[in-house]
């Protein structure tokens, strides 16, 4: 079986060739989060790269791909997503190789020897006898099929597949055929496109473009449309009909063929364009260490200790390399406006990607940052709204609050630089002040009109709980942005709105403690309780209560009170204002109970992200090393190097990103200006910062014993608060932690991190 | 001259030869309203087809085209609208040919001996002494170019001209680009496209693709991008530039080229297959039979009195073809879902065509009603809402109300078969009940949250006027459809609705009559003046009286209290309830005091919509030789077959309908089962229905002096009312007026015509 061994000495050369100069990218794992419930793509893809090449073997599923060994790949489509959840989207121009059979469309075949690495995906289709590697830049991908000893091959170019194709018309979350066409250029050029509607968000008809092109010509083709072949007709014109080319290779046995394949959402020869101006020659491991090069000029950026264990530092960069698959940038590739502004796609979706993944862009990359929170202004300006979540060129959907404002509250107190922040506030203001109207699931603020009116969502809407918490922390981001540009109206405004949380807080008692967010009608009145399915033709009502989920069971996943959790969760989600929280929920005593009933009762959710920040809530009762045991005991707990090594969806990497801060001993809240510092999990961190300055994270004596930060130093000075700047990270420096077995009794307890009500 | 002359010399034998199996295309003039506000496009067009090629030689004029013979021609361009105002749209894939200097883009030319006829245009560059001659199929257009005695000719095919071209990024209404790209395929054969955004209805972009093929091979070639040739380069990439296409025809002094150019929404490829569908041969002459013949078997289902004037005949069958212009049928070519089911574009703007243009296709040509209903139907399923307006595969703008309701209520009470009316009912209460958010003049109702807890708009919204009105007569038409399909809950809520306008209605006197549509704030309160433009610093208020038009001196164009009216002209627009509204005026006396006033004192807009009706409000107090009176008043003094012949904007044919229908002695009272009668213009009128009955409307004795219908018969029966039901007309037969110079006494003056308060 010499051709198949071949490729993989290649390869493996390769890795060993490549690591000399590769420091970081060898620690990133894709397959981390590939199984469970972390959905994470797991093909090759360049930092926040528009094509996402991979394998497809389950239809279903997120990214296209199961673990699952029994489960045969029937192609490898050019466009992902990473660890999301709900309905699926993309999967678009299958490429399959394949050998044997040539009279069905429908080709598939189990894998062998797979291998993942950054930039690197290769199997065995073991029924064809090809070997697939793929290899990616940006824009355009690079497959080399080495064939089995079957005298004739074929690769088929399939633009009738995609992810969560449903029988059911407009099926919700489903993707639908929209129409597609192939053409063939040359005996070594094919383009076309696929055009799909719906997914996850439900949103408009996108279409992908391609051009690919072969280093071997091939002997004949066929084209098909709509189940029939049509062979040596060139073109199939798009008629609403799935349509395809096979293109067969006689006389290969044994020998490899190259296919660069370039994706766009503009035309096929913006594809091709996309191919030439970037992988502009036929060798495949140029391109891998191109790639990889990318990586590493990202990854370097968070330097940390070359002693820490090989797991841990898998970990952490896979940490950040998942945080940086998403957005992706498709830069003059929107064919909706005019495109020389930055353009990026797949917010998927800012609601979880707001809190830790938005401000680690920020922090390693900030360009990047800049350009994303460009793109969303852009998105609002040309679309009417930012985008909460936004896919395919389509706004949509909004699980809760408008959380953009937070991801431009955050580049503005952390000193981003040209962004438009005038442009902003009125983008931020539409969200504010003009409902979405009709679908108010796609953008904006739905309930919007009972939120201003009320001063709370009430339950006319569905979601009203979540919607409300998060509209005053969306009104408090938007008053910080009024305020620093000088536009006080705005300001006062949105400030006071930003205690509207309060107008839900109810004083109850559950579990020992006091005070939840709770359901409210429109006329003031709470909720006690809800209607609940109809059994043996009776309907029940059950008690709302602060642990109670009403979705699914009672009402479907998105008409809950709250999304995706219970009041204990969201009732300690006040980012801005945790000491007004602590008092309402009876003292600084009483709310250390409360977080302590949270966590050892599991009301807390590992899974999700509404409580990404409760684990460091004990900062603000000058309990910093509660926070540590915390956070450690979910990380130990849940999080490891595996393959199911992600607790829940990784959400574009929003898990992920909340673990590499946590690695690293920071945490943001996001929206504000400082990091919560916690026990890290390195000895030492450089951040090498875009502005020239570095920032060293030490933790001296760092053990598994002395896991408590005693006290710290800044560049020297004594640093006594349990949280930092991002000024003081920008200006660079070291920061110090002396580690010790016992919790400190002095070390970030007096003054606690900031809260709103802390100015009145 | 002999290349210049030969044309003409085919041309006109071809006119001659067709005259003879062409009985009423002849009586076509497209050139009528092409001079003054008319506005409309004089190019070729089948019915209701997608391509409209024509010359463009007024960037701002709305069909492209102004008939100042010193405007050069500058391209003629394959997609127009007719008839609209505002700023405007499309005039997209210029071609034009050209001879001497060959160095510039820029190429224009006057013109000279411009013949317009049905189907075909041509003129004579006299610049480059070339004859261009169009005409056209559906979705593709026929150009024959006679070059003169220059030894080098040129095409250009350029693909960053439009209409309405601003400078003013965004600018409102203006049209902007945002890409294209072009492709030399072959010596015959260039395909490409050009991406559009904005234009009157402010919408997304749209891209028009298109293919064109040659019969003579063009000797040389260059392509352009963004002002650079780059000669024999055979595609220019879409990057958000602007492209073309320079063709050189060598060695073709005096000699013809012929070209075929498709277009499509979807992709060129299917551009190219249009033209091979529909023009698989080089015959122009073939070609302009076909496309008269499609006209022909139109027209001739309205066969009128053959003795009649050119000049009527003239009048009458333009209108006709201007009715059947638009909206354009693009089944099969939406670009943003699966295209098996009608779609229709450039509705353009209901609120325009909802009164007499819609009734006019269903009355002779029902089945293409029922699609374009069903497009409707298919936008509000995939789009979210009915249009008002549409262009551009996108929603925008609402004038005034959600008039699609009418549509959809005149087809249901018309009988028309084969729309899903649950479907349309669930359309209709997503207006009535989801306000359209964001952006509340792209469609829905404006203003709705007002609407739905006040009983009215407020002054807090513009145009509270008239949307208060029109969405009254909206839930009339809303309210019919769900009793018709027997959901009672929604016919009792929205036919309670229907009585909303009375809410604005305030018992005032202006002029002699008594009770005013007037505006009133969110706290109940009548508004009895306005602020107005600043006069040296100091903000002036003036009075707000029934004839004021506070836009757009005091407030910007969409900004009044109404909708290019006055309170005088839409106070009189209640078509579901006259009875009632003549009851709030006072009683018969003074509502036809206030009839004559409002004629009289020229408080009448012929030019605009909201009073077509109102010229036979007097059928409602029993007098309908006084409607007649008036209309005939209002054709004579303001219509007539010359080129200046519709006296406002033609509105996508709806000056146009109206002017037919009242030829015929017919005028339909849309959403409504009934037509108002009145003395026609012709002896008799043979309407040939689809469903095979032929029904005759007969003036016996029909002259100058006798204009007053006496009595009337339907079969031989005596028929006294002055209006019909569209069944009687369903049903075939003849209704036969006895004619004489006195107002009957009689005829038409027991019952009058239907209003919701008789039901009562």
């Amino acid at each position: 079986m010499k051709n198949i061994i071949k490729p993989f000495v290649v390869c493996l050369s390769l890795f060993l060739q490549t690591e000399s100069h590769a420091q970081y990218h060898q620690f990133v794992d894709p397959l981390i989060g590939s199984e469970g419930l972390g959905n994470v793509f797991i093909g090759p893809s360049c930092p926040y790269g528009m094509i996402k090449p991979g394998p497809d073997n389950d239809l279903h599923a997120n990214s296209g791909y199961s673990a699952d060994i029994d489960k045969p790949i029937y192609g490898f489509s050019q466009v992902h997503v990473s660890g999301t959840g709900g309905g699926a989207k993309y999967g678009n121009v299958s490429v399959m190789p394949f050998s044997g059979d040539f009279a069905s469309i429908k080709q598939e075949s189990l894998r062998e020897n797979e291998k993942v690495a950054l930039g690197y995906y290769s199997t065995l289709l073991s029924k064809h006898n090809i070997q697939t590697e793929i290899t990616t830049s940006d824009r355009a991908a690079f497959y080399r099929f080495q064939f089995g000893n079957n005298d004739k091959n074929a690769i088929k170019i399939d633009l009738g597949r995609y992810l969560d194709e449903s029988i059911i018309p407009d099926g919700r979350e489903s993707q639908q055929f929209v129409g597609s066409q192939v053409e063939v250029i040359s005996d070594t050029e094919v383009r076309g496109y696929t055009k799909i509607r719906g997914g996850w968000n439900n949103g408009g008809a996108y279409t992908v473009y391609f051009t690919a092109i072969f280093d071997q010509p091939f002997s004949e083709f066929s084209t098909w449309k709509d189940q029939k072949f049509y062979p040596n007709q060139k073109n199939q014109v798009d008629e609403g009909k799935k349509t395809g080319a096979m293109l067969f290779f006689n006389g290969l046995k044994d020998k490899k063929v190259n296919m660069k394949i370039g994706i766009s959402f503009i035309s096929s020869l913006k594809a091709k364009l996309n191919v030439d101006n970037e992988i502009p020659h036929w060798n495949f491991e140029k391109e891998l260490a191109e790639t990889q090069q990318k990586w590493e000029d990202l990854l370097q950026r968070a330097e940390v200790d070359k002693d820490a264990s090989v797991e841990k530092k898998t970990m952490f960069y896979t940490g950040l390399y998942h945080t940086m698959l998403m957005p992706v940038d498709r830069t003059g590739e929107n064919p909706l406006w005019e495109n020389n502004s930055p353009y990026y796609d797949d917010f998927y979706a800012i609601w979880d990607t707001y809190r830790s993944s938005s401000p680690l862009i920020t922090l390693l990359n900030p360009s990047r940052e800049v350009d994303i929170v460009n793109a969303m202004l852009q998105i609002y300006k040309r679309d009417g709204y930012l985008p909460d979540a936004r896919s395919g060129n389509a706004n949509g959907r909004t699980q809760g609050g408008s959380n953009a404002e937070v991801v431009i509250a955050d580049a503005f107190v952390k000193g981003l630089e040209g962004i438009n922040y005038k442009l902003a506030l009125e983008a931020m203001m539409k969200d504010a002040m003009f409902p979405p109207g009709g679908n108010e699931e796609k953008e904006g603020r739905g309930g919007l009109v009972d939120y201003n009116r009320l001063g709370y969502v009430s339950t006319d809407y569905v979601r009203s709980g979540n919607r409300t918490i998060e509209y005053a922390y969306n009104d408090y981001c938007l008053a910080i942005v009024a305020k620093g540009i000088k536009r006080k109206g705005e300001y006062w405004r949105f400030i006071k709105q930003s205690d509207n949380w309060q107008n839900l807080w109810r004083d109850i008692e559950d579990n020992g403690s006091r005070g939840f967010i709770m359901p409210k009608d429109a006329n003031g009145k709470w909720v006690d309780s809800i209607q609940c399915a109809a059994t043996n033709g009776k309907i029940n009502y059950v008690p709302y209560t602060p642990l109670a989920q009403d979705w699914p069971n009672c009402v479907c996943w998105w008409c809950g009170f709250f999304y995706e959790a219970s009041s204990w969760e969201y009732s300690l989600s006040v980012p801005h204002d945790v000491a007004m929280l602590i008092q309402k929920s009876g003292g600084k005593e009483a709310f250390e109970k409360r977080l302590n009933t949270f966590f050892r009762e599991e009301f807390y959710n590992v899974a999700n992200e509404p409580s990404f920040l409760t684990p460091n809530l004990y900062h603000w009762i000058g309990r910093p090393d509660l926070s540590t045991d915390r956070i450690h005991t979910i990380i130990d707990e849940n999080y490891d190097a595996s393959r199911d090594g992600i607790p829940g969806n990784d959400d574009s990497g929003a898990m992920s990103s909340w673990l590499s801060f946590h690695m690293m001993g920071l945490y943001p809240n996001a929206g504000q200006s400082y990091y919560l510092i916690n026990t890290p999990y390195f000895k030492e961190t450089v951040i090498h910062q875009e502005n020239g300055k570095d920032f060293t994270i030490k933790a001296k004596n760092l053990s598994t014993k002395n896991k408590y930060i005693q006290s710290a130093t800044l560049n020297g000075n004594s640093f006594e608060n349990a949280f930092i700047e991002h000024q003081d990270i920008l200006n660079g420096g070291v920061l110090e932690f002396v580690m010790g077995a016992k919790p400190s009794k002095t070390w970030g307890t007096k003054q606690v991190p900031p809260s709103k009500s802390d100015k009145k």
